[in-house]
């Protein structure tokens, strides 16, 4: 009996997981997009205050069960590695 | 124009942020039913076999444009917080 429950709740977590997915990705396009403009601004991508405003914003809709250090660390690293990726991709353009 | 798009953009993200926070907590709701029913089994949380399938999984479903360097850094930050806060407050619980 637990074990059929387990397999009903690991295949929820599958599901979230692939939605998450979807929402990472389509927000590193809006991300792309976001830097393309800077560029063209010539202003540096990375901004710690609009990187504050995100986790306040965040900070004022969390309801938990993850607390707020995890919430912030999570999206620190989403915040992170999209843009090192970007970054890096990036310089191979300017390499070729 | 361009400082008109960004706010676009950035209100886009916001929104996408949010979804995230509301998958994220789900997925945190998930992962504490499934320590209930492990802790009955006397089974240990962490799984790295399930680990791996789950990761497996978002790269077959990956496309990007987050590679899957990225992706599976991000989740492995997603697994190992959740389960790091449930088990504190686990311990919280043992103490009290």
């Amino acid at each position: 009996m637990n074990q059929q429950e387990l397999e009903v709740l690991r295949s929820k977590i599958d599901g979230l997981n692939l939605e998450i997915l979807r929402l990472i990705n389509e927000r590193a396009e809006v991300v792309e997009q976001i830097g393309k403009i800077k560029e063209k601004q010539g202003v540096n991508r990375y901004d710690p205050l609009r990187e504050r405003h995100m986790l306040d914003l965040l900070k004022e809709h969390n309801n938990g069960p993850l607390n707020q250090m995890t919430v912030d660390f999570i999206f620190k690293q989403i915040f992170k590695t999209a843009l090192k990726q970007l970054e890096a991709e990036k310089k191979k353009e300017l390499l070729v």
